[in-house]
C-alpha cells in the first residue's frame, strides 16, 4: 500500500520519460519487484494474477485446437544441446550452466533450459513410431533462462515465463499449417484478450530462430513507436528430426522424418499491455486480463444503507461471473480512485447516499473517464456492455495509433530521417540481402520486424541498394 | 498407444512385486516417461492433466482462504541461502549450483531453489513495514531441485513440482493458527479430492524441516503398508525474520519481528494416488482429479444409430460439466476397456444396439466393476451419483486399509517383529529422546511419522528405554 501511494503521487509523465514512466507503472501498480537475484524479477500478486489470466486465455485456445500440456525437465545436458548445430550456436552463449550437484562436480554440465526444442525432440524420438502417433501437439508452461546482460522488467529478464509449443507432424504441409495456425491464434489472443493489434509476418533470415527454417512473428507497436516482438511461431522443417532421429513408419511402411514446429508467447506480453494502453494515471487493463474488472467504491460509508447497497451491487455483479472488488477500506474515496486507476481497473462504480436516493450508481470507465449513471436494477446487464465497449475502444485506439505511424518510404535518406524524427514503423521495399538489412541497422538501429503478408513488390526496388525488391518489410526499433 | 497396449498385457501383479507394479503403472498409464536428464522425469499429457486438476483443487482452497499467488526467481545467491544457519545446513548438500552464465564465471554461485523460504524472506523484508501490511499470505506453483542420489517417478526426483506457501504474521498465535489451517486444508484436499485418508500430527525434532520451530505433517499409508509424507506445514517462528530483518511497526509504534509459516504439497501426491488406489488392472482415479471422468464406449459401431446415441450421451454429460471422452476409435471394445481401466477412468458407459432398443446404457465403475443399467433420459442425474459413490467407496476402502494396519505395540521386541512381519504403521509410546528414536530406525529402518494428536500418555512408558513417555507416535517405513 505504502508503495502505491508513493507512486501515485510521483509517477513520471509518459511523454516526458517513457522508460521511467514504464518502471513507475511496474512498481507503482505492484506488478513486480526487483529481486536480489540480478536480472530476475519477482511477480507480485497483482502482476501474477494478470499472468494467470493471460495463461488461461492462451491455454483455452491451445486446448480448443487439440494441444496437450506436458512438462519437460528444467535441465539440458550439454551433449543434448549440441545435437542441432544452428540451435546450439544461437543459445550456448547465453545459457546458465549447472556444474555441481551438492559438493560433487557433475560428469556432464547441464544448462538451465533457454528453450526446450531438444528436450521435446529427445522425447519424440522415443514415443513416435508410426503415422498413428502423429501429430503430437504438445505445449508447456514454464520459465526459461537466458543470461542477458541488460535487463528490464517483463521485457528482458534472465528468467522469464512463457509457454512453448512443440509439435511433430507427418508432412511439411501439416507442420506449416500448424505454424500459421498458431500465429493466427496469437493474433486473436492479442486482439481479443489484450486489445493489442499486431502485424503478422515472416522474419528475415537474420532474425530467424536458431535452428528454424521459417520464423513467423506478431509485432506490436508501443506508445513510443517502438516494436515489441510479441510472439513467434517457427516451422522447424526436419532438421531437428534428423539430428535426433525422429522417424515414423508411414502407411506404406516407409520410414520418414517428422516435420516440426515450435511457438511461444511470454510474460513480455505484460510489458506490451503496459506500453500500449497505459497513461499518466497508470495501467489501463483490457477486461479479459484484469484481475479486478469492476471496483465498487462506496461514498460516505458512514451513511446508513451505503455499505449494504454496495455489498448488494458486488454480489449481483459477482453472480454474473465478473471479477469484482468492493473497496470498503477506511481510506478517502480519492485515494481509492487513484489506486485503482494506477492498477488499471476497467470500471469503477461509485455509490453514495444521493445515488441510492435516485436508485442508481455511477460507472466510470478507466480509459476516457466518462461517467454513466446506471439504474441499480440494471447493473448486471449494463456493466458487461460497458466492459465490452471499453475493450473495443482500447483496441480501436491502439489500432489507429499503429496505423497512423507506419510510414511508407522509398529512399534511404528519407528512411534514416523518418526513423530519426518520427516514432513508428517504416514500410519499405527490400531486395532480401543481409548486407542491405545490416546497413539499415547500422544507420538507424532499426531492424526488420517482419515481411508484409501479400506485400506487392512488382516493379519496386530495394530502399538501400536500388536493385529489384523481393519483399515489402516493416522496419522498426525494437524492445 | 503402442506403449499402453504393451503394458496392458504385461503389468506386474501388485502383490507380487509392488515396486515393479508401480513403475508399470507410471509408464503404462502414460503418466510419465524417463528423460535423458538423470533423475528427472517427463510429465506426459495424462500425468500432467492429473497434476493440473490437483493444482486446481489446492489453488481453489488457497484462494478461498485469502492466499495470493506470486512468482519468485528460480535462483538463490549463495550468500542469501546462508543467512539462516539451520536452513542452509539442511539444504546446501543437495542443491544444484549454477557457476557460469554463458562463457563467464559468475562472481557468486547461484543455487537452483530447493525451496524458497529465503527468497520470500528477502522480499518480505522489503515490502513489510507496518502492521497494516500483515498478514502476507503468498503461495507459488513451481518446480524445485534437490540433487537426490536414488530417484523414483513422482516419489523422489531431482526436479519436482509443488506449491510452496510462505506467510508472514504479526504474532506467533496468528502464524501457528495459519500453520494448522493449512494442515487441515491438506487433509481436506487428500480426503475430498484424492480419496486418501491421512494421519495428521507434529514431526519429531529429527524429522523437522531445516529452520522450522515446528513441522506438522499429513502421512498416508500406501497399499504396501509404507508411509508417504504427503504434505508438510511449518511454523517457522521468528528465526528467519531475525536473519532477514523482517520487522514491522505495530499499532503502538513498536518495531517487531514477524512470525512466519511455510507449507507444501508436491507431485508426490500422484505417487500416492497410484499406491493407495491402483490395482492389477492399473490406475484407479478418484473423480475429482480424473482427466476423463466418464468414457463412453459404443458397441457394434457399424450398427445404425449406435454412434448417434453415443454422441448424444456424450453431449448430455458434457453439458453437466463432466469430463467425458467418447472413444469411437476403430479398436475392439475389449482393447478400449483395458486401456481405460489402465488409465483409471472412474466410470465406463457402454452402449450398443440392444441397449438402445431398451432405451438404456450400461455403467461400469472402475473399482468394483459393478454394472448398472441407466435409462438414457436419466444419465445426467445418475452418472454424478455413481461418481460420488465411487469416491466414497475409495475413501472408505483406503480408510479401512489404513486403520486395520495400525498396530499398538508396547515392547521393543514386539515392535521389531511387528515391523518385520506386518506391513503398516505402529503406534507406540516414546520418551521424546533422539537416542530412542535413532535406535528404532537402526533396528527396523522405520522412522517416526508423526506424533498423535491428543494421544494420551498418562502412565505410559517409552517403547525403547522404558522411561516416562511424552508422546504417542505413529512409526512406519517411508517412501
Amino acid at each position: 500500500m505504502s508503495k502505491i501511494e508513493k507512486f501515485v503521487e510521483s509517477i513520471t509523465p509518459r511523454d516526458e520519460d517513457f522508460a521511467r514512466w514504464y518502471t513507475d507503472i511496474c512498481l507503482g501498480a505492484e506488478l513486480c519487484s526487483y529481486s536480489s537475484v540480478r536480472g530476475c524479477i519477482i511477480l507480485r500478486p497483482y502482476g501474477y494474477a494478470i499472468w494467470e489470466l493471460i495463461t488461461a486465455e492462451l491455454d483455452r485456445r491451445f486446448k480448443d485446437t487439440g494441444h496437450q500440456n506436458v512438462m519437460m525437465p528444467l535441465f539440458i545436458p550439454e551433449s543434448m544441446l549440441q545435437k542441432e548445430k544452428d540451435h546450439v550456436e544461437g543459445f550456448a552463449p547465453e545459457v546458465a550452466w549447472v556444474t555441481h550437484g551438492g559438493e560433487t562436480p557433475l560428469t556432464e554440465r547441464l544448462c538451465v533450459r533457454p528453450t526446450s526444442e531438444v528436450l521435446f525432440c529427445d522425447h519424440y524420438a522415443e514415443i513416435i513410431q508410426s503415422w498413428r502417433d502423429l501429430p503430437k501437439l504438445y505445449n508447456q508452461w514454464v520459465s526459461v533462462v537466458r543470461w542477458e546482460k541488460t535487463t528490464r522488467p517483463f521485457l528482458r529478464t534472465r528468467e522469464f515465463f512463457w509457454q512453448e509449443g512443440h509439435t511433430a507432424h507427418a508432412t511439411k504441409e501439416d507442420a506449416v499449417e500448424e505454424t500459421l495456425r498458431m500465429l493466427d491464434i496469437y493474433e486473436d489472443f492479442y486482439r481479443d484478450a489484450l486489445a493489442i493489434p499486431v502485424l503478422k509476418g515472416l522474419k528475415s533470415d537474420s532474425e530467424r530462430f536458431a535452428g528454424a527454417v521459417d520464423t513467423y512473428t506478431v509485432e506490436a507497436m508501443m506508445h513510443d513507436g517502438k516494436a515489441l516482438q510479441a510472439g513467434t511461431s517457427h516451422y522447424l522443417g526436419d532438421g531437428f528430426a534428423k539430428a535426433f532421429n525422429i522417424q515414423y513408419t508411414d502407411k506404406d511402411n516407409q520410414l520418414r522424418y517428422v516435420h516440426q514446429t515450435s511457438w511461444g508467447v511470454s510474460s513480455r506480453s505484460i510489458g506490451g499491455l503496459i506500453m500500449v494502453h497505459g497513461d499518466d494515471e497508470g495501467l489501463v487493463l483490457p477486461p479479459a486480463v484484469a484481475p479486478i474488472q469492476v471496483v465498487i467504491i462506496p461514498i460516505a460509508t458512514h451513511k446508513e444503507g451505503v455499505l449494504e447497497e454496495a455489498t448488494k451491487l458486488r454480489d449481483v455483479l459477482k453472480g454474473t461471473g465478473l471479477r469484482v472488488l468492493l473497496d470498503d477500506s477506511d481510506r478517502m474515496p480519492g485515494w481509492k480512485f487513484s489506486e485503482h486507476e494506477m492498477k488499471g481497473v476497467p470500471i469503477r462504480l461509485e455509490i453514495g447516499p444521493r445515488d441510492i436516493a435516485q436508485n442508481q450508481c455511477v460507472a466510470v470507465a478507466r480509459d476516457n473517464r466518462k461517467k454513466v449513471f446506471i439504474a441499480l436494477d440494471r447493473v448486471a446487464e449494463e456493466v458487461p456492455v460497458l466492459l465490452d465497449a471499453l475493450h473495443d475502444r482500447m483496441l480501436e485506439r491502439a489500432e489507429k495509433s499503429m496505423r497512423e505511424r507506419i510510414y511508407d518510404v522509398e529512399q534511404l535518406e528519407a528512411f534514416v530521417r523518418t526513423m530519426e524524427e518520427k516514432p513508428g514503423f517504416i514500410r519499405a521495399y527490400w531486395c532480401g540481402s543481409a548486407e542491405c538489412e545490416a546497413e539499415i541497422k547500422e544507420l538507424t538501429t532499426a531492424t526488420s520486424r517482419c515481411i508484409e503478408e501479400g506485400g506487392d513488390v512488382e516493379g519496386r526496388v530495394c530502399v538501400v541498394c536500388g536493385k529489384e525488391a523481393h519483399h515489402s518489410v516493416f522496419w522498426g526499433k525494437a524492445y
